[in-house]
């Protein structure tokens, strides 16, 4: 059933699709560049959305549903953000068997029909902060799709907030910023690097862009979430004003920020191996399988009754199944199961009951070791923290040991080709940016909030720079 | 702030947009057809969604999500689906700036995209059943629309299940009807008729659909979920086969079921009133909320201190917020609750303070009352399951008390127009069906399951019939 994955070594890229395919994440749908989440793929994205959820709805945001669609004209009412949008849009022209007489855009992200609402729902300054969130699909043209990293359609949440001044959007704006960063380092187990985008790399229509940046595997930078501080650019688009308490009309201050399904696939590059899909505990929609090994001449009803016993003293702290089917070995099981990422799977046989013990093995490293049946439930619901830190320090360690200060342009341009994150100068210029890029294909992830000022020559032109920032390849 | 609530005798029409608005459970949006489901309103669709989700997981379902577009020709693929759901199609032609070489539908229900993965992912016996569900957006293009009842986008899940029988997936048609029904009854305090819909009736391309019928207070019926036996036909349109154990290739057996953001418009009708909403408090995001009296020359920390010792008591067991605000006065605030349907209002003044009691106000009945301090969290957490019981049993005596039985035409014409339920005898033909609902807008809800066997003549033919169906005009 299974095909071969292919080694990282050989292919990077042929590996990431056989891991996501082989675990049953998601497949490739008839549409072109759509994909279908599967089951597994989807209960991995519902961890995630609960989460998450629970992390927004602590800081105040409720969820609110927005229309699909958004009139032709909303777009062009924000400049910038038209002219970074209308490229990738799916275009309505025709519903209910007739031609429409406004063509109709798919929303590729919602700041305008959100703030056409704001508009109507904002009077005054006792109704703002106005915290919203919406869990929606969205669809943005690609030519180039790649499973969960990049695909027509994708699903995420947008958070849309208005606020009566920049000093608190600006904190709004931070404090997603920090949940997102929370959210990956304690639960997908992958450390950021957070900061502030270029103007280049900012999102369409906002202020200021800021960012958490996971670097992978394979040494290319991923984006995992962006928040972006708006100002009072879409506020002016569409009057969205507030009456303030000196019974003054004031423009809102807002702030837009996302994470999309494009993180199940990080969680894949960061950690999986050449033998399938590794995920971090918080995540795993099925924590631990235990397998019982049935023998001729041996009672498998003791078996069972163990593995029943160990089952019921997990369950309410872990998430575990029995897979006691016959129709497969033990061993096309283990198999399987370590395609699908599970992060401990129990064994038990003949011998290991005669000694008293299961069997453990650990996913993340592939150990295996015995444990007294009195000991068991302690210990696994113990490995699941221990294997959620072992994830998360051996991305750090990636991390660490992969990013390199570089000061000579040429030295950077080879060593670049074997990835990796780069702390370089830079004088801040649009035109060394791009002169970069055109060089070496690396872009800046952003300019991290961890820096220190430090005098310097751009790498690209030689000018003073004040600090460095972090350039890489990206997926 | 709020604006006036017509009373349901005035127009119930209208009544029903104004406790919408006003509860802020939805708005118009700016795009024709579409609405914006707001924080309130999206809330108790979360909480439908919660219970929903955790009883399709219990009968075995897993989740996934299948693109939102659909190429035109897939649609085409089964007869009756095509003829069915064409004209409501909203359609793409252009993407990333192009024209599309092939049109894409927007799904307005998911059977064909789904089955052309089903047709990838299955290849034996050893596949079935294969049951999936998926929560998602779905756009029909709607000339009249009514917020939450017909809308051109709704939310939805729609299941989607594949069976080596017909028994199998019988049985799986009628599981998932029981599901609906358990919930309608014990969540939304509705009570159901349930039975099989006429051949006019049913959903395009099944083979059977069976429904969930309530009575609205307005005496109009309201479809509140279908259940599908799609039998072969989707199987046999895009060659979804399987290896017998036998050896043999066979097609599989589907079904299909669903229910939608509707069931929101269904509780208001069912339980509403002209004060507004009316929530059973297991689907309501908010159960109780307390409001302290603050009276001059009496200290307000006192008040504070009860409240927070009630909300302490209460919180595990009920969703409960303190309103202890300053800008309205209590008088505003009872007001603006139950507009928006919170089942039970906590108050307590200086005077309730000092006699040890609490002031208790039910949002069903009206009813105020006061409880001793030391019996309020106990008699609240009951409340909870009184007011369900008694919303469930008003709406069962409305349920009863319209529904009538009746054999005269003529007289069925004029009580009609008063709405209810009626049990007419009907030949079974075509024809009278038709006749009836242009005669009188009334159309067969279903043939109930509970029914007994009764010889009698088509109210509209005379012909001889078996049983009596359901008959009513409907939402």
């Amino acid at each position: 059933m299974a095909e071969r994955i292919t080694p990282r070594s050989e292919d990077f890229g042929q590996w990431y699709v056989d891991v996501v395919l082989n675990a049953k994440l998601a497949d490739y749908s008839p549409v072109k560049g759509c994909m279908v989440i599967r089951p597994t793929g989807y209960a991995i994205w519902e961890k995630i959305q609960q989460q998450l959820d629970s992390m927004f709805k602590e800081t105040g945001h409720v969820n609110a549903y927005f229309p699909l669609f958004i009139p032709e004209s909303f777009l062009h009412k924000e400049a910038e953000h038209v002219e970074g949008f209308a490229p990738e849009c799916a275009v309505v022209t025709h519903g209910g068997g007739k031609k429409l007489e406004e063509p109709l855009v798919i929303r590729p992200t919602s700041e305008t029909i959100i703030n056409a609402m704001f508009t109507k729902w904002i009077q005054s300054y006792r109704d703002l902060p106005m915290l919203i969130n919406q869990w929606a699909n969205v669809v943005r043209w690609e030519m180039r799709t790649k499973l969960f990293l990049r695909t027509t359609e994708f699903l995420w949440q947008e958070g849309h907030t208005c606020h009566a001044t920049e000093k608190e959007a600006r904190e709004e704006t931070i404090r997603m910023l920090n949940i997102y960063k929370k959210f990956a380092e304690e639960y997908m187990a992958i450390p950021i690097i957070d900061g502030i985008k270029t103007e280049s790399e900012k999102f369409a229509g906002a202020v200021e862009t800021y960012c958490i940046e996971m670097l992978m595997q394979d040494g290319r930078a991923l984006q995992g979430g962006t928040s972006h501080l708006l100002g009072q650019n879409f506020a002016k688009a569409f009057g969205t004003k507030y009456l303030s308490k000196e019974g003054k009309q004031e423009y809102v201050w807002q702030t837009s920020w996302g994470v999309s399904t494009r993180l199940v696939g990080a969680i894949v590059l960061a950690h999986s191996d050449d033998k399938g899909l590794v995920l971090p505990p918080r995540l795993a929609p099925l924590q631990c399988v235990i397998i019982p090994i049935f023998k001729k001449d041996f009672d498998s009803s003791k078996l069972l009754e163990k593995i029943n016993e160990l089952k019921d003293k997990l369950k309410d702290k872990v998430s575990v199944k029995i897979d006691d089917t016959e129709n497969n070995s033990p061993g096309f099981k283990f198999h399987q199961y370590e395609i699908e990422g599970v992060p401990v799977r129990v064994e038990i046989g003949p011998k290991d009951f005669e000694n008293g013990v299961f069997t453990i093995a650990r996913r993340d490293t592939g150990e295996k070791f015995t444990i007294p049946f009195k000991d068991a439930p302690k210990k696994i619901e113990g490995l699941m923290e221990e294997i959620q830190n072992a994830m998360f320090k051996k991305a750090k360690d990636i991390l660490d040991s992969r990013t390199f200060t570089m000061d000579d342009y040429e030295a950077f341009k080879t060593k670049c080709e074997e990835g990796g994150m780069f702390l370089l100068h830079w004088c801040g210029r649009r035109e060394c940016e791009d002169q970069i890029k055109a060089d070496t294909k690396a872009t800046i992830r952003c300019l991290s909030f961890d820096y220190k000022k430090e005098k310097g020559k751009c790498i690209c032109c030689g000018k003073p720079s004040e600090r460095r920032v972090h350039f890489a390849r990206s997926h």
